[in-house]
């Protein structure tokens, strides 16, 4: 594709100073305290899953590499943090002079991730992986929040496809661009956002607006006039006046009109407002009545998964779904609450795990630099479950595999005939890249078949069955050892 | 401020391409007949204001002049389109060659705006106006949302500063950058966002996270560390692990030891979990009683406007709060639900306004070219309400002004002793810039200063009073015998 050599283009602004202040007032304390090249390791991880669902599918790991692989700090950064008269020359030198050296590990993009895992994690001098903590959990928490919503939002469409139509309701312009991107990777067919299929060769898509229609003298006029211009695109907006005394009438006459006397089938009819299954029934009928049963039947009015289920189950007649705002700002819940936390430093070579205690369980750290297995079942290959486990482990998969809830250590489950798959990746190596992102759609692909290996109990939208996320014998007791020496220091 | 310099730097981005795909389609086809250059009235209003809120505060102005003055379209871009299929070659050139040439009026940032308002118009040809329908809205939509949901948080702490902290859950990069820009413009102190700092001279600020006090030994060693860096700006961040039996009286120690033989006194404390107000008490009792009384107390944990308000009924003893997650994605009503609909067109000259019907009597669209009177009363200050009037139509401030309610008409007030104000400036004339934006300090004053002149019940975060929004009487009966004439089609 010629064109997809914009993507650079529109990525090259710098985002390094997109950082949070304390990152920087930190980062100039360590090297004061000679901590700077202190080897540290960062997670990434998430406590819920948003609209109580079962499971999130990771995304934005591509602009993360981006991010990571163009980091500089310019003369202009420099003189602008001088002039904050917080910073050491020191620190403002070593700034200047910023060369990435971490090790970052991620989940690949598309695969379902669940709370606790560590999705990303960043090895590295403590400057520099505080540094990066913002943009870190600022690309991973847009672009999981929309895929894992778009995800929800087609499986309710039942394979119908979902196109996202929600620019102008986002929430700045790469909320709008990122967005269309994360949405595809859910499961979206295509976009009404231009700019994102040049960067990204998603299929942008869009017929036309009420302006249109309101632009002619007469709805029949701006239908007869589309129909003219586009014969083979021809998919008429009919709820400008009303749908059924003035739209459909006006739309079928003009499919009668003009595409018919030269063989072309319509492409349907898009209805923006009123009520979906009532319509619907009705357009489709009179349309399958004029001779146009392959005309599609397009709806998009404020749409979201429980919207789309509901109006299925009435009985709606609806070919595919334009969702906006809903989609875009994963409006049912709109934050997506990953964290960044020390887990390890080392001392001379020797990792040395940290904790986070918090009164809020949930607000504990899992210590430790770590991985993720996803665990399988041989005959059905759906997916049993996820161990977490310290990096150093090797799952032998030809001995039978304990796993335990980690909070009610009594409920175990016995695996034998599994497999496992360790779930991350390497995308940096001593700063070097090491990984090639795959395309969008590769990404979509990956999104479908490893979600197809969750148990359709996972994959439920209301009240999913839990998937289990254990840890390893090795790092629970880790885990618990740290917790109870903290206990016992604050309570001796 | 010599670092403004790279304000231009980090606009560079070229967004035209940022369009919904369907205006493109549209475009194409006014071109093919021939109304590409027929002149065309698109205003953007909204039809509620958010967490049913008394009123907005309009942001986002100073992008949409800089995206408008930036149009372009790349030889790449064209080159993207042709590949489409979709356009002929005349659209293309039309593009390749495309000029600005539209007159756009907008309310400036910071003033309170109303659903209904025509808070933007943009006069001129077809394709142009159509083409920028995405921008308009994305801009002004996610910012007006931001400065609106930042002046009720504001609003709730009664004068303590508020400061920006939620870049990290922000719905992508401009999210935060371009969301710290509005939270100021709706009350915020400062943000943690740096760049914001870099591109608008608005305050970045920030000191600690966990990790710094998990990369000592112990918290004690931590806070030491700390305040021997910034002795100057000692806030030191309490909750790591414990609070009361750790964090508290290690900070004071720390000041004790360290602070306090130098004569600097501490910046204070912040906690950033757990039962605010039952621990602030205790810290602030702590603090006044090691000889601290000038120790603040900074809380920042998942806290909106009902919150803060709920913690300071309760006692506790807070003076400053960072914001994140529920600012920065206006969580609790995400979607500014502007819209972009074609008011009028002109015929040799002549205005003939437009309308669009829907069985929603919300969505029904108010025709015509239209300005925005705020008026007001001289002897109070306050703003009675606006009235929104065609074009052409000047009020005479030494007669009385009978305002109507134009749904239920026999509610009228007589006004006597009022000023008007025209609430919208000219930001292009024949596509040149005529406007210069406020920088977003001043804009954070505009919007104090006029919002303070709305009543308090309006100003309520709960059940606020409706402001008046009228309809002058020849723009009310222009509607209604729109509406009638259509009812009339519709029903003969």
């Amino acid at each position: 594709m010629e064109y997809r050599k914009n993507f650079d283009l529109r990525n090259e602004r710098n985002l390094t100073m997109l950082v949070d202040f304390y990152e920087l007032t930190m980062g100039n304390g360590y090297l004061n305290k000679n901590l700077g090249n202190k080897i540290t390791y960062f997670d990434m991880f998430f406590r819920q899953i948003p609209d109580n669902g079962g499971y999130c599918i990771m995304a934005g790991v591509q602009q993360l590499v981006e991010y990571l692989s163009a980091l500089k700090f310019t003369d202009d950064d420099i003189e602008y943090l001088r002039s904050k008269g917080e910073f050491s020359e020191e620190f403002l030198n070593y700034l200047k002079d910023f060369k990435f050296s971490c090790d970052v590990w991620a989940v690949p993009e598309g695969h379902p991730v669940f709370p606790g895992e560590p999705i990303v994690t960043v090895k590295g001098p403590a400057i520099q992986a505080q540094l990066v903590e913002t943009m870190v959990l600022l690309t991973i928490n847009h672009q999981t929040l929309i895929a894992t919503k778009a995800n929800r939002i087609c499986r309710a469409a039942k394979g119908r496809p979902v196109m996202e139509f929600g620019s102008r309701r986002a929430q700045g312009y790469d909320a709008a661009i990122y967005g269309a991107r994360s949405a595809v990777i859910g499961g979206c067919s295509s976009t009404a956002c231009t700019i994102s299929e040049q960067m990204f060769g998603i299929n942008a898509v869009g017929t036309m607006a009420h302006s249109w229609i309101q632009l002619f003298d007469t709805e029949y006029e701006a239908f007869k006039a589309w129909a003219e211009v586009y014969p083979n695109n021809c998919l008429l907006l009919i709820d400008t006046y009303n749908v059924l005394k003035s739209g459909l009438p006006n739309a079928i006459k003009v499919f009668d009109e003009i595409l018919k006397p030269q063989g072309i089938k319509p492409a349907g009819i898009r209805i923006d407002s009123g009520d979906i299954t009532y319509l619907t029934k009705l357009c489709r009928k009179a349309l399958d009545d004029a001779g146009y049963p392959d005309a599609k039947i397009v709806i998009s009015n404020s749409l979201d998964e429980h919207i789309i289920e509901d109006v299925l189950t009435q009985g709606a007649c609806i070919d595919s779904f334009g969702v906006g705002e809903r989609l875009i700002t994963a409006k049912s819940e709109p934050v997506f609450g990953g964290v960044y936390k020390l887990v390890a430093v080392e001392n001379n070579g020797e990792i040395i795990p940290k904790i986070k205690i918090s009164e809020n369980e949930a607000k504990i750290t899992t210590p430790g630099f770590k991985k993720i297995y996803r665990i399988f079942d041989k005959k059905t290959d759906k997916a049993v479950g996820d161990l977490i486990a310290l990096d150093d482990e090797i799952i032998d998969e030809s001995k039978p595999l304990v796993i335990f809830d980690p909070v009610y250590t009594w409920k175990k489950k016995k695996l034998t005939n599994y497999y496992v798959k360790d779930l991350r990746v390497q995308l940096f190596k001593d700063g070097i890249k090491k990984y090639e992102s795959p395309d969008v759609l590769e990404i979509r692909d990956i999104a479908e078949k490893e979600t197809e290996k969750l148990w359709p109990e996972v994959l439920r939208l209301e009240n999913p069955h839990t998937y289990y996320v254990d840890l390893s014998s090795k790092l629970w007791n880790l885990k618990h050892n740290l917790l109870q020496s903290y206990s016992d220091t604050f309570n001796e």
